[in-house]
């Protein structure tokens, strides 16, 4: 099974059995000041210069994410799509909370995105399966509902199950289901990673399903936090990691990246690691 | 369950939940010609040199193998041992395939010891375990026999409940068994890693056994090996790695091991991680 999203005369693919991809995660104000003080102003210059660099960097993929306090998403982010794609050929993940904003910004993608996602409250599904059947898109999926992120891996497996069984009964496909495992913070809880890992393991040895990750929740409160962040997408692509939604300049996590597919079986003969390694 | 190794005023402990301990490679003739000939000359200096170093560089336990062509190793396997004794007061890892050789090594010591190794055949189950057994040591068990190293994860596993089941009716204790899943290049078959990745998690979680692992073997023919040697370790102490045979002086694997001890919850709040992190 094998996840495809589609930029200008590119494609990427992804799935269990290749090489992780990664979507590029600074076109975000979270944690951003600057970025957000621009997207207040209606101003994108700093948004293409973060596509551009995350693309020159190797990321695949690249999500936009405007939500800022002072930002109206429907009007700025499909113009935030917009400049994207004038920048970079890359496909794109559409990252919001925001329905409307979601559709409207799809509306000036002619290509076929992943979209930045659902979870198993009913009230999301409503309002983003039908968006995402329409549109023929791929969808993020987040392992949690009404009552938060459940603690247990079996709970957790639980509300994938239901996304998944909403989504077939929609006719969507099973291979545009993208899963996010969820990950939190390790040092607060000391199995956070584990439930995580475990949840994954599971989840797509039972399903196929592909799998994101946002993986820097991890390492939050620790020192060296680009290092624990690596080791722990390595561990992840052992337990059926696709596509983390990362920050494709930290030093290191490309070669890292490509150590770990070839190791988990996923770059045979380790062609592209050697490509990259003689880069 | 937890394996505890002594040496002089010192024990180590190592199992599934503890942070993960290196057993330190280096005194082994194999590859290193130096060595090879000064140990058929009788010579232990740069044993002696090793021991130090690679205690130095934070190695717990110390592998002494002194098996190379035209050494008698029932001589000088003793004399070895005592030589490392004498530098560093670390626990030892009596590494050799002729039990008489590991007799007379075992004789000289006067602590716990590891003895490396026994197989899943009938021949080196009647010679290791007996020795192992009186002496109350501790024996890493190689998941191979008669046939060699099985290709599949259930042979594997097969071979490896024989020795658990042999142990259990000599007594001895389950905690004194170390199992190596066995790594094999994986340039040549891209499963090879997610076998022994497999096998280790199968094992571990169905038997609790502690276990070790040479990691090097996994990226023979490829460039930059530190970085698999280094990524496979990670992703085996995911999959229940207690204590790896590897070289402590490789740059940057032992904080990626804390990071992946914290990572996989073996190391509650990060507290070694951190102190690594501040040295």
């Amino acid at each position: 099974m094998e996840t495809v999203i589609t930029g200008k005369d590119c494609e990427v693919k992804f799935g269990l059995d290749l090489p992780t991809v990664i979507i590029a995660e600074r076109i975000n104000p979270t944690g951003r000041k600057a970025l957000a003080e621009e997207l207040k102003q209606g101003k994108l210059d700093m948004v293409k210069e973060d596509a551009k660099a995350q693309a020159q960097a190797g990321a695949e993929i690249i999500d936009i994410n405007v939500g800022a306090v002072g930002v109206d998403e429907v009007d700025l982010l499909p113009k935030a799509v917009k400049a994207v794609m004038e920048v970079v050929p890359n496909p794109i993940c559409i990252d919001s909370s925001n329905p409307k904003a979601l559709a409207a910004a799809m509306e000036v993608c002619p290509y076929k995105v992943l979209i930045n996602s659902v979870t198993g409250e009913e009230k999301s599904m409503e309002e983003m399966m039908p968006l995402v059947k329409e549109s023929g898109s791929a969808l993020v999926c987040l392992a949690c509902d009404d009552a938060g992120i459940p603690n247990e891996v079996e709970k957790r497996l639980e509300i994938a199950k239901k996304i998944i069984d909403k989504a077939d009964s929609l006719g969507i496909k099973r291979e545009d289901l993208v899963f996010d495992c969820l990950v939190m913070t390790n040092s607060t809880d000391s199995n956070s990673g584990k439930v995580t890992l475990e949840t994954m393991r599971r989840l797509t040895s039972e399903y196929g399903v592909a799998t994101t990750m946002g993986a820097s929740n991890i390492s939050f409160g620790m020192p060296n936090r680009d290092l624990l962040n690596i080791h722990f997408i390595t561990m992840s692509i052992i337990n059926g990691l696709c596509a983390p939604i990362t920050d494709p300049l930290i030093e290191g996590l490309r070669p890292a990246m490509r150590a770990a597919d070839f190791l988990a079986g996923r770059d045979p003969y380790g062609m592209k690691y050697i490509t990259d390694y003689r880069k």
